[in-house]
């Protein structure tokens, strides 16, 4: 829309408006970014479709569509006209209630309506906690691998970051030797991910339990990332962080999105699992309804559905996500195993994704796994996220969460691609 | 859910975590802590509705039902289940199509999708904009009175705020003067609500050439919120700002919150008005693009429905919402003529609120309008949000957007009130 103009055009010098550059760092560190670059290796030309084993919204493939009873509630909820005003900046008293009730069933305690807070996704969930956490000097401990837009976020709101392990070689546990050893004064909260992204694992519930002592010890409090919560299909079930609300302060963050499959919906919510009352005497709780106060809402009608979303989805439907998910981790977890430059030091039980470790010394012209997804993007069309984009050089994360046709597809695409590049033993 | 607990009671005073104060300042300026106030002054006891005429939300009433086209052009879009992944940061494709071309049709050149950016509703375009323009040392001009959710972000984003003055005498029009007088080296941009926010007032075409000029000579840009563009129904019709882009780059925000009178679906954007490309040169448009890239985004699905609700929207559900503003603005200017501590400098035209001053000397122990207003609200169950709410001491904003009924009633109790705590003449 650009325009020579005798007038408005040579003046553009004079403009005094430069925008806040802090911006760019903090976006550049997203997974986005990453894929961005991926789709621009892709080769225009060809007819082949893209296998996006790249991110976790299975939700445009058929075997992946949310249950009729939640589309249903929505449709009501519109048609029912009386959902189109602003709700309270907390949430519907309705869909609260709803919240505290479905997350109290597998708690030792009963959650309060008032414990719940809703927002826009889990994306605004770690949006606010990250927001109402950054005040000046303090840090935050975040696992390697994680979700990087913990990162942006803390990047933007001036938190300072100091990253724990996550031990592949201990199914993924938590390095809570090093979380010790990071820990001082100005530290506030420890971001847990369970079931794991990236890494597909699930804490057992004796692990958060040390956890919760551990964080207890240091005095910090935990925030608890369960999007993918209720999604495991390995022999270790989902244990909710605040079960050990007893112990230690927890923010559970979750949403409608991974469970029922609508990440297109943009409901999430913020828990105090806290039966001690811990938060609101350290006025956590008073500085989120502070900062919902200057934040935008998720939909009123979606919140309005969201008391019916629950109770009318049927177990069915959550086993067949279960059962879908299980079978495509198998394939993958199988499929990978074929492959001799790639290892996968944990079979995924949990979540929509899998950390495998590339080797890249079995391969020729290829120097590290940004160079190998960009390749393979070009090549096969195939995207899958490298380990640089969560902190893990040469490592990549890939999703199966994708109809299992296109996964053993993207699979065996990914397996020619590295027979290809594998080094010649002369 | 507090409980006593022999261990996890008494260790609080170990807790590190202290959240971040700075947002209770922030949050503290928004009209929803003003209303708190007053929704806490209600006599509870007494068996009288509410008469709220404090927000700009009719969405409730009977009379302000959105069209049966909007809501159906939702319900496809869910049962479709096509729009139930994630949408790209900046929006979907033709939601930006849509409303590059519904805003054109007003304008002398074309936008073009690119120059549209998706919000969750008009709040976030706010959030999104300050936060874009908040680097170090800026200031920003913004209209007094006017809407303090700006302040509250500018609060949170250390964005120096001037107040510019709108002035009752001249139709709430622009202190241009006072423009030039408060800007500096750091200043970036300023706002303008048109139609006007609470004013009641419209701009014209001359008066926002004026501000036009002002603003490019000034080398800064224009920050036009038309969340109530064409709601209009006096003699100025209304005029986007954009319409003078090639002058000054404009960033128009808008929403379908107010014509459509839907705000709790969350729809909003922010539209780069500027056909030389200056907000492109100058990387705001980057800079915005950065910031979706760690924000939230509007439901998928409300964005899919957009392009049918507009293009499904009949011109008459459009003329029955203005008719139905215009009578309540009749009522409204015709009542409050007949109080006499109350005066109305200008008839509204536009929007949903008017501005009344208060004649603070001629009542009986009312020192102030946030008192006037908490009396108000405890003896007669009416809601009216104080000017102090707006920077506007002894004056008050008066929502005409309710049901033409419970208006009448509404301003016959407030008139009621005034006569009770008149001074008596001795």
């Amino acid at each position: 829309m650009e325009k020579g103009g005798e007038d408005g055009g040579e003046s553009a010098a004079q403009w005094r408006f430069v925008p806040n550059a802090a911006l760019a760092t903090a976006s550049n560190t997203t997974i986005r970014g990453f894929l961005n670059l991926l789709l621009s290796n892709l080769d225009g030309n060809g007819p082949r479709p893209v296998i996006p084993l790249g991110h976790g919204d299975p939700s445009n493939f058929p075997c992946f569509r949310t249950t009729r009873a939640a589309e249903d509630a929505i449709v009501s909820a519109v048609l029912s006209a009386s959902f189109n005003s602003y709700a309270p900046t907390v949430g519907l008293a309705t869909a609260r209630c709803a919240i505290a009730e479905y997350l109290s069933r597998d708690l030792p305690y009963k959650l309060s309506p008032d414990d719940v807070f809703l927002a826009a996704g889990c994306t605004q969930s770690i949006e606010i906690v990250i927001s109402v956490l950054a005040r000046p000097g303090a840090n935050i401990l975040l696992p390697r691998p994680g979700f990087p837009f913990y990162e942006a976020r803390c990047g933007f709101s001036n938190l300072e970051i100091r990253h724990y392990d996550l031990l592949p070689e201990r199914d993924w546990e938590v390095d809570l030797e090093m979380v010790e050893s990071l820990v001082d004064e100005n530290t506030v909260a420890m971001v847990i991910i369970n079931p794991g992204n990236p890494c597909g694992n699930v804490f057992t519930h004796q692990h958060l339990a040390k956890v919760a002592k551990t964080a207890r010890k240091l005095g910090i409090l935990i925030i608890a990332d369960e999007v993918y919560g209720h999604l495991t299909f390995g022999s270790n079930p989902f244990v909710p962080m605040g079960l050990f609300g007893d112990t230690v302060p927890v923010l559970t963050l979750g949403s409608i999105s991974k469970r029922w499959l609508v990440p297109g919906w943009r409901l999430g919510w913020i828990v105090a699992c806290d039966p001690h009352g811990v938060l609101r005497k350290t006025k956590v709780v008073d500085c989120i309804e502070n900062f919902l106060n200057i934040s935008t809402d998720p939909a009123t009608f979606v919140q309005g559905a969201l008391p019916q979303i629950i109770e009318n989805t049927s177990n069915d439907f959550f086993f067949k996500v279960i059962n879908t998910l299980k079978q495509a981790s198998d394939i993958c977890f199988d499929k990978i195993k074929e492959i001799d430059c790639i290892t996968c030091p944990h079979k995924p039980e949990g979540s929509m994704f899998v950390m495998v470790k590339l080797d890249i010394a079995y391969l020729d012209n290829i120097n590290d796994d940004v160079e190998f997804c960009c390749k393979l993007a070009k090549e096969e069309s195939v995207i899958i996220l490298p380990g640089s984009a969560l902190g893990m050089k040469n490592w990549l994360r890939i999703t199966f969460a994708v109809e299992p046709s296109s996964l053993e597809d993207g699979l065996s695409k990914l397996k020619a691609f590295c027979q290809r590049h594998m080094k010649q033993i002369k």
